[in-house]
């Protein structure tokens, strides 16, 4: 019935335009009771986009299962948000076709930014928890947050103005290594191993014009020799 | 005139609720037309957020000014960023009023929302300009629109939970510092103003168990001192 609606709904806001099509045009051509729209979508603009709550869901639960608590924190919502991208690739065809009606209508754009809302809360939130133990946790699990939910957005967009074609999955992935790598911790933290031999010395000989990402694997390589 | 229709929409949003008032109360009260009530604002829930446009304009024009081409393309988004700061510091006791109200109406935290989205647009178009010449611009440019946006509507959370205290405008920098340090570029760029001098050498002895950032700050203190 889910499934009867939506496709009615689309069907509708395809010939005569998302405005101009009501809730009753929508149960009228999908055979259903308008209670029964209302049971599965809270208004006209939710049919359009009928996967999130599921998404958001499976989402949540990913983030809440223990194994993942091991990964590195980033690197776990970065993986809960390919998850998003996985929802519209399995089906391209209706995906490029919603993004072409949600570009055009005010009501269906912020209907999406109040979801994408929701994501970036969802991640913000597991982020906060595994950063409890620090003094910059909330703020860095927010910003953390959103950057990752705009890189991804940024790849899906590329995704859907090509048309969904099917080669766009390592946009996602540069998309989210880009954002993880932004967020590791800075060189500082890369060597915290070697701590417990405080006292062996390096000597490192640089140019002064050198760029200093050669003095720093310099140092590095340095280092790792000793 | 918009100060009275915001002063009599406020004052029925408190008696009688938002849901419960209607443009109708609220141009009766104010003593005005609706037609210039429509004027100024294009829905009920935009005259709870009446300064936010005039915000994105001053924010629009700070960007667009050329004064701030030799700055650091962050540094001038997060000082743009600032502005909305200080727009809801103008005004605290309205400002924890506005947030109090938000804060129950599903209709205004998806105006809300939007209006954020507007913001993260503006700071992202003009980093996009400023990265116009990296392979990675678009994606940096929307990464960190979103982040310094997300860091910003921390601070100011805390700052609005707290009632709007008087001394909330050191945590907005230290999130706006926090961001810029996360996505300053990395060691290897900071030093490219010293390429023009290449012979000079600097000797640095750094200890194993030494953290990379303390390394990396001997080298700079010792090139700053050549």
């Amino acid at each position: 019935m889910r499934d009867a609606i939506v496709g009615a709904a689309f069907q509708l806001f395809g010939e005569r335009g998302f405005e101009q099509t009501t809730v009753d045009d929508i149960v009228a051509l999908a055979g259903v009771g308008r209670r029964s729209f209302f049971r599965y979508f809270p208004s006209k603009e939710s049919v359009v986009f009928p996967d999130h709550e599921g998404c958001l869901e499976g989402m949540t639960a990913f983030l809440a299962d223990p194994a993942g608590d091991a990964d590195d924190p980033v690197a776990r919502v970065c993986e809960a948000t390919r998850m998003v991208f996985r929802m519209y690739a399995a089906n391209p065809e209706f995906s490029v076709r919603r993004y072409e009606l949600t570009r055009q209508i005010p009501a269906l754009r912020a209907h999406e930014a109040a979801v994408v809302r929701r994501y970036e809360r969802t991640l913000a939130d597991y982020l906060r928890g595994r950063f409890a133990d620090r003094a910059d946790g909330s703020l860095r699990a927010e910003a953390i947050a959103a950057s990752v939910a705009a890189a991804h957005n940024h790849a899906l967009r590329i995704w859907l103005r090509a048309g969904g074609r099917a080669d766009a999955e390592p946009d996602v992935e540069r998309a989210m290594a880009y954002v993880a790598e932004a967020w590791s911790e800075r060189p500082d933290k890369a060597l915290a191993d070697g701590a417990s031999e405080p006292d062996e010395v390096v000597v490192v000989v640089a140019r002064r014009g050198a760029p200093m990402w050669r003095v720093v694997r310099g140092v590095q390589e340095a280092l790792e020799k000793h």
